[in-house]
C-alpha cells in the first residue's frame, strides 16, 4: 500500500492506511501495546490490543527494536486523548522492513563527540531533523533574494595552483607530479567572475582552512556563503545587500519553522528591523575600553570576548542582534581590501556580528591594478604566485566588493545551538575525518 | 549618477542616464565617434559627434581601449535605424572607471586552451556570459522541483578519512598528521543522511577525480547533482525523479532562455515529453550488435560510440533525445547497487543518455546489512575501511536509490557546446590548475 505520510494522518480517519517510519518508543503492557511510529513529518501513535493466541502484528512488536525501519498498516482512529494529533492507529499489518541492532550505541544522555561518531542515529532526533530542515529553508531564501538582485550562481574551483591570498594555511593535495591547493575562500575566483562581467556573483559551497582550531566555530571544512557585486558606489552596498538578505531569510525562517524551533530548540526567531546599526571599530574599541575591555591579542580588532560586548552593547542600546563593526585598520585586514580615500590606515570593510558572534566577513575590494600591487607589496606579499590573480585587474575591472559568510554559524547563531558541529551534517576538523 | 541597465534603456527615451559597462567596440570616424556599451544585459550605441575644440568626451573615447571599464552619461534617443534595440545614448560624459591593456591577449580567434587562459576576458562574450546565467536558471528550476518533492538542501564533506567506495582513483590530502581524501561523490554521505531519517537528500556541490582523462567530458573537478530517495519501491521511483526534474528544467529555461540560446549558441532547447524511453542494457547491446557494433572493452556496457549510437536510434524510432539504459549487469557496477529479485547478475540501475552523452548514473541501493556486505565481499573489497559506512546499515536503514548527475555535463549537451571546458567557470583538468 501507497505511503501516508504521518502528519496527514488526521485527514485519513476512518480510513486504512501505511504509514512508513521509524520505531520511536515501544510500551508493552499486559493487555496493550503502545508503538510510537516516527517520519520526518512527525510521530503516530500504533495501539495494538493483544489477543489470544498473540497475532502476527503483536509478535512483531514484541520483539522489533527502537529504531528500527518498518511500515505500519492499519487504521486511522480519533482519540482525542492521544497526544500525537489527537489520531491513533489500530493496525493490522507490520513489516520490519530493517531492523535495528539493540542496544543502540547512543541514547538522549551521550555527549557530543560520540553522538558525531553515530552522526546518522544522532540526526534521527526531531530537533536535529529540524536543524536541516531550516538550513534547507535559509539557502533558499537567500537565493531567491540573491535572484532577485541579479545574482549568477557560479561554481569556483576549490583546487587552486598556488597557495595563494590572505595567508591562512591551506591543505596541500598531490595533484599528477605537482601539487595543488585547497581553496580557503573563493575571493580570487570571485573577483575573476567580476572581472568577467557577471554583475553578481552568488555561490555556497565548501571551503577549507588547515588552521588546528578547536573552538565552537571552526572547522576545517565548511559551507561558505559568498557573494561578490560589482559597479558598487562604496561598501554600504554590501552591506546592504546582506542585511536585506538575512532579514528575507529570517523572515521565511520565523514564517515556516518559528514555532517548531521554540518548541523543539527553545530559540527565538526574531526578523530584524533594517538597517543594522553600523559601529565604527575605532568607536567600538572606545566603547569597550570605557568599559574595562582589554583585548587579548591583536591591535585595532575584536577578540571573542571583545564580540560578545559589543553585541551586548548594541542589544542593549539599539535593541538590535546584529552590528556591522565596519572601518577595520588596514593592519588586521587582507591587501586586497579597498582603503579608505585619504585614509590608508583605514580599510572599506565590515565584519557582521549576530548575538556575539562574528557570522560575516565583507569589503569593497581594491579595483585598481597598481594600487593593489602596491598594497601587497606593503604587506611583504610574493606578488609572483599571484600573478594570474593581479592580472585580472589589468583589463577594466569595476569596482566592487563582497562577503563570505558561514552557514553552520549562521544556523549556530540562529537556533541558539553552542556549536557547529551540532549544525554541520558531518563535521571536520583536525581530529574528525569520520564518518 | 545611479545606474540603468542597458536592457531598460527604450523605457527612457528622452531622459539623461548613465550607463555602467565596457567598451565593446569603437569606430572612430571623422565627423563621428560610434562606441559600442555592453553590460550584462546588452549592448548599446553610444553616438557622438566630433566638434571643433574636440569635447572631452570625444578625447576620452578617441584613446579608451577596447574592453575598458567605462561610466556613460547622456541621452536617450530613439534612432529606428540603430540595430542595438532602436536607441542610441548622446552622450556628455564619460568616465574612464578602469582601463584595459591593449592590445587584449585574446580574440574571437583564439583557441580554447588560450582562452582558458584568460578565461576571466573569455566569459566578457555574451555567449559565454549566457552560459552561466542557463546555469543559474537550471540549478533554481532543480531546487525547485526538489523542494517540492519535499527534499533536504544537505553538504556532505569532501574530505574523507579514507579511499573507499568504487576503487576511482582519489586525491589524497596531508591533514595534520595523517592523510584524508577528496570524496569522489557523495554517495556514501548521502545515503548516511538516508539512515539519518532524511527523506529525500539534495545536494549541488563539487567533487574530485584523479583520473588522468582528458576527454571533453572528464574534469579532475566538477559539480554534481545528487539525489537519494528513501522508501523507495524501486528504482523507477528514481528515475521518475530525474525525468520530471529535468522537464522541468527544460522548461524553465526554454521559457527564460530559448530565443538567446537559439540565436547565441544555436542550438535548440527542446522540452522532452514524459515518461523518457527505458531500455534494459540487454536489448540495448542486442539492437547495437545488430547494426554491426563491436563494444571498445568492457563486456556488457556501453562505450561513448554505443552511447551515441542507441541515443541515435532512440532519436529515430521514438523522437527523444533522452534514453534511461536500464538493468546494468552486476559485474560493471558497484558493490552497493541493488541485484534484481532472482536475478543476481544484473542491478536495479541506470544510466541516462541525452543526445548520446551519459549524463547520470543512478540505481537503488543495497540497503539490507548481511547482502551488501556479502557483495562487498564478492567484489574484492576491503571491509575494514568501510566499517563506518556498512554499520550505517545495521540500523534500520529504508529501502532507497538516488543518482548523481553532472552539471557541466547537462549545460554542454543543453547548449549544444562540444567540451565542459566551456560550460564550466575555471576548468580544472590533469593539466590545469589556473587560472
Amino acid at each position: 500500500m501507497s505511503r501516508t505520510l504521518v502528519r496527514d494522518l488526521s485527514a485519513h480517519v476512518g480510513e486504512r492506511v501505511t504509514v512508513y517510519g521509524w520505531v520511536n518508543t515501544s510500551r508493552l503492557q499486559r493487555k496493550m501495546q503502545f508503538i510510537v511510529v516516527r517520519d520526518h513529518t512527525g510521530m503516530v501513535q500504533v495501539t495494538n490490543k493483544r489477543t489470544e493466541p498473540a497475532s502476527e502484528v503483536e509478535e512483531t512488536f514484541e520483539r522489533v527494536p527502537t529504531e528500527s525501519a518498518v511500515k505500519v498498516t492499519g487504521t486511522v482512529v480519533a482519540n482525542p486523548i492521544v497526544k500525537l494529533g489527537g489520531v491513533e492507529l489500530v493496525p493490522d499489518a507490520v513489516e520490519v522492513v530493517n531492523a535495528a541492532v539493540s542496544p543502540l550505541p547512543i541514547n538522549d544522555q551521550t555527549g557530543i563527540d560520540q553522538r558525531l561518531d553515530w552522526r546518522f542515529l544522532d540526526i534521527r532526533h526531531p530537533a536535529r531533523q529540524l536543524i536541516f530542515q531550516v538550513q534547507t529553508t535559509v539557502e533558499a531564501a537567500m537565493r531567491e533574494f540573491a535572484y532577485g538582485e541579479g545574482a549568477t550562481e557560479l561554481h569556483t574551483p576549490k583546487f587552486m595552483g598556488t597557495a595563494s591570498e590572505s595567508g591562512a594555511e591551506v591543505f596541500k593535495v598531490k595533484y599528477f607530479d605537482r601539487n595543488a591547493y585547497l581553496a580557503q575562500s573563493p575571493q580570487f575566483y570571485k573577483q575573476m567572475a567580476i572581472s568577467g562581467g557577471i554583475d553578481k556573483v552568488f555561490e555556497i559551497g565548501p571551503v577549507f582552512r588547515a588552521e588546528p582550531s578547536f573552538t565552537s566555530r571552526h572547522a576545517t571544512e565548511f559551507i561558505s556563503i559568498d557573494v561578490e557585486l560589482a559597479w558598487i558606489d562604496g561598501v554600504e552596498d554590501v552591506m546592504s545587500f546582506e542585511e536585506r538578505m538575512l532579514a528575507h531569510v529570517l523572515a521565511a525562517v520565523a514564517e515556516k519553522h518559528g514555532e517548531e524551533i521554540r518548541e523543539l530548540l527553545g530559540a527565538e526567531v526574531v526578523v530584524p528591523e533594517l538597517p543594522f546599526p553600523r559601529i565604527p571599530m575605532r568607536e567600538a574599541i572606545e566603547l569597550l575600553t570605557d568599559q574595562g575591555w582589554k583585548p587579548e591579542k591583536v591591535k585595532g580588532d575584536l577578540d571573542p570576548e571583545g564580540e560578545r560586548s559589543i553585541s551586548a552593547l548594541v542589544k542593549e542600546r539599539f535593541g538590535h542582534e546584529f552590528v556591522f563593526i565596519t572601518e577595520f585598520p588596514a593592519g588586521v585586514r587582507p591587501f586586497y581590501h579597498m582603503r579608505a580615500e585619504g585614509n590608508p590606515d583605514v580599510t572599506e570593510s565590515f565584519d557582521l556580528l549576530w548575538k556575539g558572534i562574528e557570522i560575516t566577513t565583507g569589503a569593497q575590494r581594491e579595483h585598481r591594478y597598481d594600487v593593489l600591487v602596491k598594497q601587497a607589496e606593503e604587506k611583504g606579499m610574493d606578488l609572483e604566485p599571484l600573478s594570474s590573480y593581479t592580472n585580472s585587474f589589468r583589463f577594466g575591472t569595476p569596482p566592487h566588493g563582497g562577503l563570505g559568510a558561514g552557514l553552520s554559524r549562521i544556523l549556530m547563531v540562529m537556533l541558539g545551538l553552542d556549536s557547529i558541529r551540532e549544525t554541520t551534517f558531518l563535521f571536520r576538523g583536525p581530529n574528525r575525518l569520520e564518518p
